[in-house]
């Protein structure tokens, strides 16, 4: 077996195939850099090459739609911005080659953000991916971009941003390996979305040179470099073991003596309910809201809403379905609610219900949507709010869900201060759910898009697991459920240690349906409580996995 | 009694003046403002408008100092950036008046900031003040600034920065209303240390015409409008009583029936000792170390740093003094350490002890100089580490002082995870100190800087107070001492609450310290601890201070 590099698997899967570099890394012109004495051809090349990487961005943008289209237009925007054009005439007017004057024109913009705020973080990078484009151009030396191969590869970079996977090819590409990126930043999520195999926070991806073979278990983090052949059938092995048990895993969720866990899919619009009924999800856990609300000028009608809510309803008869109301903020803002003021730290924001407080119609508007779809559909209906904090916030909420004649109000455990006061929010909250990536992010005060605090924005934080355990204990002290929507319920070994600690139904990506009912089939209830004790009583998250894997042990034959 | 608005009061006291505005709106130059035709004099209006308002701005930011100069030198190196001029020629080549001019070229610039990212708040603000000032130069309006006044007022505004109140006349101010703004915003600090009676997050603010004669209680928030002359005379009443209080109340901190609660001081550096010894602090319960490390190119010198830190040890002989290690990070960058990569929510991100550990020998040398500060003075150094989020981090930490010859290392509790884990941090830590700001921050996700979301910000919530007595809980089963040095501690009720929750020690910004004496002298241990069981059983902030202060009966004569 080869060197071995350790990150983060956030989407499981094994992937074997040459390393393919996505390098950002354009040549600084230098500053002795002068043209021939034509400026006006020079400043010719300059417009132009600002114009096509507009035009290129721009039509990126449009291929890729969603979120990414208006990251693209807002770079498209800077390559045509008058003022930058004027600044590089003005350096080619004076000598500079128009490759140098870009290079010093944006510079100087570049300086002015990083040195006047604090805060500019997301706009640098995306201000020098545009440098890097124009310049690239003028030189003629290849554009930033997914490099092309006719051959699969493993896609290694520093981190993935929605402009570099815009337009990815999923056939060519077997899995992912970043230095940066957390278990929900964009990598993970789009990985997991692809059912890709991944792995984040990975620091010697740097040190991968394109043609390394590369082996990658999105599971548990492992990226092994040239490794023998005995090392790859040994995982290939094992990913098979592991699609067999996710092949033969069906039914109801349940551990193995028989306890029942409803086992439900996270959605994002009726386009995800196949893959939900596909891989047999009892119902849905998570409903996503937001799709209908961003990218327009106006809140979507009554009928839209009440058709897209319908759709998931009637695709489970009987069943359950959990919808968060719209969770919008400075991070998702939405074009026909007012910004609120300066945000330095949008998580940390108003968020979720706290903007449905400032602008309640649009909360009435969906609410009544809710309650319309749900007439003649046999299904039971419960909606819930983001990002509750306090008992203030539940009892607004139940009050206005109330009123719209919902039945089953409840609300997210997201914040820690919701869990901490789980048994006053259990008052007026007919059930529980608890974000798991928020919650960490909050617990562990790390931000879920950095890479260096990956160990931080792990659920396996035993103080994570405090707060599940205390809200799980007040729902059931209030009679009431308590699911988990968060990645955590996607990772087969802590949904056993979840149940273990009470937490009444799972909710996760829909591919990662068949491995936690694999798992739970493998493991008593009483192996899940004792797994759960063991983790909380660890006191770091290598002890905490450790120490709740010896109590589970049906799952060594997963390689888990 | 005239009409009453409400809001959180952060900087105690009574004020009484009219109102004057701090109003930011200059008149927008109409789109088809066009010049009398001569362009050349048209542009060096305009150019000499912007060199005079980056001249201003570097001069008020000369004779404020400190993080303001910051800001200030940023947003002179905006007003003369040459693209802005070049773009700002350019319109008034094509006619349009040096104004207009100005505000279209910086509109371009705007809107490339605001549509481009989501994280760009603070950047457009102080774009926006820079417009605001070149544009009202030439337009011959006033600059936007303090009002003048010949007369004391009571200064009103939407909120305040550093660049407003960087060369503000405290003779003149008698109280600050703000409507955004928190707790431990730019405004409640500068009020706090100027001593002035302050509220901030007053949602009616606006509604204050210039001349309304105000009265402000910084203790309760309330803002009377045109109040009765029995009014104003019973506010100042109570206030007297209270200063008369503060005057009586000398010696160690105690409760009425003689349990010693040691009171002392947060300074920021050698100056803030005089304060601290007038008010009868005991010692140093936070020494902010930034101070030596901020607004230079390279670390400070060894020398340097231990003269800093001998000046407090010599200053209380016999006394205890907690020195913070480096809390440095993204919101507090230094310019000697390279930077992380891109951080969306720097107050989540690699702040505190996570920047110590990518860079351990900056640490090492502070324990060096802390060390040999030490020698030959009998104060009792205290070492503790910010952001301290698990295991791993405080025994690193500890291992780190020990190294150094250390002998008492603590940890900062402000991530909820450590106050979760307090009692597996305790076997690594010789102390806690619970830093209230950032925990209440971090438990209710709620930016300590956004004025909508005070609610969240106050430590009175029972989720705070809960972890606050985890924490406390914790120390004392392990034998350690357990401090408190947020702003908490400086509210009189609270300090008595958080003494009846178990802590030990109290630190505060110096001027607070006299009313907390006071409050503790009226108030028995048992008392403490009946309102703080009352404060943990009460469902929201307003039940918890009512019920608290039931139980505290002696306060009551402080209009507490």
């Amino acid at each position: 077996m080869g060197d071995m590099l350790r990150g983060v698997g956030v989407s499981s899967g094994v992937g074997y195939a040459p390393a393919l570099r996505l390098s950002r890394s354009i040549p600084d012109p230098p500053a002795d850099a002068r043209h021939n004495g034509d400026a006006d051809a020079e400043i010719r090349c300059a417009i132009s090459a600002m114009e096509e990487t507009a035009r290129d961005l721009t039509a990126r943008g449009e291929r890729a739609g969603g979120a990414a289209q208006e990251v693209l237009a807002a770079q498209a925007l800077m390559a045509r911005d008058p003022a930058l054009a004027d600044d590089v005439k003005r350096r080619v007017g004076e000598g500079a080659t128009a490759a140098r004057a870009v290079s010093e024109a944006m510079a100087v913009y570049r300086e002015m953000l990083a040195s006047a705020g604090e805060y500019l973080a997301a706009r640098v990078a995306d201000l020098d991916d545009v440098r890097d484009r124009i310049v690239s151009r003028l030189l003629g030396v290849p554009v930033p971009k997914i490099p092309d191969s006719d051959t699969p590869f493993v896609l290694v970079a520093g981190d993935l941003a929605p402009a570099d996977t815009a337009t990815l090819d999923p056939e060519r590409v077997v899995a992912f390996v970043t230095r940066e990126g957390g278990p929900t930043s964009h990598t993970a999520i789009l990985a997991r979305s692809l059912g890709l195999p991944a792995v984040v926070a990975c620091a010697g991806a740097d040190t991968i040179d394109d043609g390394t073979r590369v082996l990658v278990d999105g599971l548990t983090g492992e990226v092994v470099l040239e490794p023998t052949t005995e090392t790859v059938e040994a995982a290939r092995s094992t990913a098979a073991a592991r699609a067999a048990a996710a092949a033969e895993s069906t039914g109801p969720g349940r551990t193995s003596d028989g306890h029942a866990v409803p086992l439900l899919a996270n959605i994002g619009g009726p386009q995800d309910l196949p893959a939900a009924l596909d891989n047999g999800a009892e119902g849905v856990g998570l409903y996503r809201t937001e799709f209908l609300f961003l990218d327009r000028a106006d809140a979507p009608g009554h009928e839209e809403q009440v058709g897209a809510y319908r759709a998931a309803l009637e695709a489970f008869p009987g069943g359950k379905v959990v919808v968060r109301t719209l969770d919008s903020g400075a991070d998702k803002p939405l074009a026909f609610l007012p910004a609120p003021g300066a945000e330095p730290n949008p998580a940390l924001g108003e968020r979720g219900l706290r903007m449905m407080r400032r602008h309640p119609r649009v909360l009435e508007s969906q609410l009544a949507a809710l309650a319309e779809a749900q007439r003649d559909t046999d299904a039971q209906l419960h909606v819930m709010a983001p990002m509750v904090t306090d008992v203030e916030d539940a009892e607004w909420f139940a009050a206005a869900a109330a009123s719209a004649g919902i039945e089953h109000a409840g609300v997210m455990i997201e914040v820690p201060a919701a869990a901490l006061r789980a048994r006053h929010l259990a008052r007026s909250a007919d059930f529980f759910s608890v974000g798991t990536n928020d919650l960490t992010q909050y617990t562990c005060a790390a931000d879920r898009e950095v890479g260096g605090l990956s160990r931080f924005q792990d659920p396996w934080q035993p103080a994570v697991l405090e707060l599940v355990a205390a809200t799980a204990t007040a729902a059931h002290q209030a009679g009431r459920p308590c699911g988990v929507c968060g990645e955590a319920a996607a990772d087969p070994v802590l949904a056993c240690v979840l149940v273990g600690l009470g937490v009444t139904t799972l909710s996760m990506g829909a591919t990662a349906l068949p491995m936690v009912r694999a798992a739970l089939a493998r493991s008593s209830l009483e192996q899940c409580r004792q797994a759960a004790q063991a983790a909380l009583a660890a006191r770091t998250v290598d002890d905490a996995v450790t120490s709740a894997r010896g109590h589970l042990s049906g799952l060594s034959d997963l390689g888990l």
